[in-house]
């Protein structure tokens, strides 16, 4: 099949590699309905993240089942399933807290920008839709994969409930998915924090009601001013720099809690400020398979559309542009359709 | 009056001072029936905070109003108090969201470890018991003030439920009444971190079923060992140092909270550990003022008696050796009565 290698930073290439095989008893092979490029992949192609070696790259897939292995009971051939960016076994201690993405046995999904994908501990980590789904629907249900699932779990995490002010630091499809997440559990009013006018508009659509341009001390001083000087009741921090999380920190309440979601890059925080600012914080990779049930139903039922993140698709053997529209800004997140 | 004032490290003296006045027309001035002396001026009394001035020590109390200014409605003279180390308002934002000591007019409490005591915004920081306490009840109403408040609160940041396995990070006075607050919530087990017998015999009176002995990775180890290897489902911090922080986290599950109250000292977070662990945090300075209702009723009503941390009583005119005590840890808290 082929398949998507990050060779250095910038050099992404689309290559002849071995078509995926059952290893274990417990794995399936996905044919992949479409995948995309993630936010997180791009700290690898701008060399913020080292690449040691060739690396076959995606995470974010869903698709029909085409084999299983002896194991796997609850996966069948010919479902449409979507999974998590990292395989889990649904079952251990961690799983059964909801933290899937801390599973016991937990496994990272590579390589799923290609035309083919194993899937470990498949009747853990995959949820199948009801039935086949719509062509429309089918970027949606990939979002659930990761974005919309971070999305939602940085909501979750900040402990969103109905009525509350909700900020959001950082614009990327995780941030907009935040946006939606939070608007769906009610929050009454979603400061988005955004300097692209593009990232803004759909913020609008997926439910901000406040649009905050000012960064750093202007930043919180803004978000100040929409609260009455309180601060928001939660923050959503989803971009994983230093600077972004002192800007969620700073702009939420004593008592309030910061979901992060951003993967920290020299993020240090001074125990101190943390203790006097009566801030909570909850984050890590999002445990998506916990939500994967309830937000497929969303999708299917027609009652969110995170699909609008894409704002590009192209065919799979043109991922390297994939890298350059998101790397450039020139795209929120790109579609790949095998 | 007489009282307390810390010259500079170990330089403690007991000595005369202004009698306390309503300077504000919402102040109250409190007769103390009993003060003592906390973890965190040892902070000072060791030189480890600066002390820059003359500083009048003490910030637990309890004891008969005396007088009231002319603002102050629900609080009356002969009624019997206890108040928090911060004053506030009990109406801002921040305290009708239960962070009190986050109050937008909060107030240190200074120099309680004298005869008198000025209590600004005496409506909101004091809450009076129905009657007046036999005497045999002062030492725990008067850790409500503090050490008790400060352990009840960890309990409730690090979202203890009943059933949870509970480890807590500390001997002292906070730690032990954590371990109290942590059983009096129904941890089905509860691990103390302690190295001194005497605080291990009373962390067992409390309700700890485990004790661990060891620190770093062998503390975290011990912790692992006893959980199945899971870690604790929650975790009360109540020292501040780096080491005491790292310990908490790296013994807590995924998912699972450290409520945090040691003031922080040189504590430095690392967000990607923080990020890959799932472990979640709150802490702060303690809303005791949240929880003076329910625990006075606990005490009054005998179901709880977290004035046996209390394992030296002595007269206030020798505070200098109540701090020299604990500093040598031969006791664990000092109670002086004027």
């Amino acid at each position: 099949m082929q398949g998507t290698v990050l060779y250095a930073p910038r050099d992404v290439r689309f290559e002849q590699r071995d078509d995926p095989k059952i290893i274990e008893p417990a794995d399936a092979i996905v044919r992949l309905s479409a995948t995309c490029v993630c936010g997180s992949d791009l700290w690898y192609y701008r060399g913020i993240s080292p690449v040691t070696q060739p690396s076959p790259m995606g995470h974010e897939y869903c698709g029909i089942v085409e084999e299983v292995g002896s194991d796997v009971g609850s996966i069948r051939p010919g479902q449409f399933v979507i999974g998590s960016f990292f395989a889990s076994d649904n079952t251990c201690p961690h799983c059964q807290a909801g933290f899937h993405s801390s599973c016991q046995h937990r496994e990272p999904i590579l390589g799923a920008q290609a035309e083919w994908l194993r899937v470990p501990l498949a009747d853990g980590t995959l949820v199948a839709t009801p039935d086949r789904p719509d062509d429309d629907l089918i970027p949606s249900l990939l979002t659930l994969s990761d974005v919309m699932g971070t999305g939602w779990f940085a909501a979750v995490a900040a402990r969103v409930q109905p009525g509350m002010t909700v900020a959001v630091v950082g614009d990327g499809a995780v941030g907009l998915l935040g946006v939606l997440s939070a608007s769906r559990m009610g929050a009454a009013r979603i400061i988005a924090m955004s300097r692209h006018e593009p990232r803004q508009k759909l913020a609008r659509e997926f439910g901000a009601t406040d649009i905050v341009t000012e960064r750093g001390e202007a930043g919180v001083a803004a978000i100040k001013d929409i609260t009455a000087g309180i601060g928001a009741d939660a923050t959503l921090e989803c971009v994983g720099t230093a600077e972004s999380m002192v800007q969620a920190l700073r702009s939420t309440r004593p008592g309030g809690f910061v979901g992060f979601v951003g993967v920290p890059h020299g993020v240090n925080l001074d125990g101190e400020k943390l203790f006097s600012s009566h801030v909570g914080l909850l984050g890590g990779p999002a445990p998506v398979r916990r939500f994967l049930p309830e937000l497929i139903e969303l999708v299917c039922n027609g009652e969110i559309n995170p699909g609008k993140v894409f704002d590009l698709t192209l065919p799979l053997h043109e991922v390297a542009e994939g890298y350059r529209a998101m790397d450039e800004r020139r795209a929120i997140k790109s579609l790949l359709h095998p």
